[in-house]
């Protein structure tokens, strides 16, 4: 299988697959930093990343913000001093496609 | 009694005292769109603003963490597609400064 990080998304539309149970297994394992989280039902991926301060934090939410564009695909990005916690998940499926996957394997590819 | 978004935030020391629950009705009122959210215990000041897309909801994340960087005060900011959630409280009180209501009247001025 390739890098996850080196793939790009390929559009999604509503009647697109899910991730199966299986894919799951073998997707998260790629990206072992994320964490997957259920809200409202919905499955979605989710990492805090560190930085020294608030201007760092956001420098990397601006980053993540232009990979999204760039991708058509976005995250929801909290930005705090000192962190910022990114989630993925894809809206029109209400839940994982492997575009999130590939997302957050790009999202920890912009962190050093 | 002053325009709030015309003040600036003052050093915040540890004991520095909350805002009376007199002061904070006063306070609500110059902020209507505001909601207070009580989080931890710790009371926060919250608003989802709208916007076209996500590169606009970006635009004002940027805007708003440049207005925190001036100020020395930072909020939470939560940036989604045609979205975005402020929340500002006082770290060091654990609640609400007085200072976080002119930053909420503040960033209300930066949306258009």
């Amino acid at each position: 299988m390739e890098e996850l990080n080196t793939l790009h998304c390929e559009a999604c539309r509503a009647d697109a697959p899910k991730v199966s149970d299986e894919e799951l297994k073998t997707l998260l394992a790629k990206i072992p930093d994320w964490i997957p989280q259920v809200r409202d039902n919905i499955m979605q991926l989710e990492r805090e990343y560190s930085f020294k301060n608030f201007v760092e934090a956001l420098a990397f939410t601006n980053k993540i913000a232009e990979l999204a564009e760039s991708e058509g695909h976005h995250p929801v990005l909290l930005t705090e001093w000192g962190k910022v916690t990114v989630t993925w998940w894809t809206h029109k499926i209400k839940g994982l496609h492997r575009n999130d996957f590939i997302m957050a394997a790009k999202t920890d590819s912009y962190y050093n």
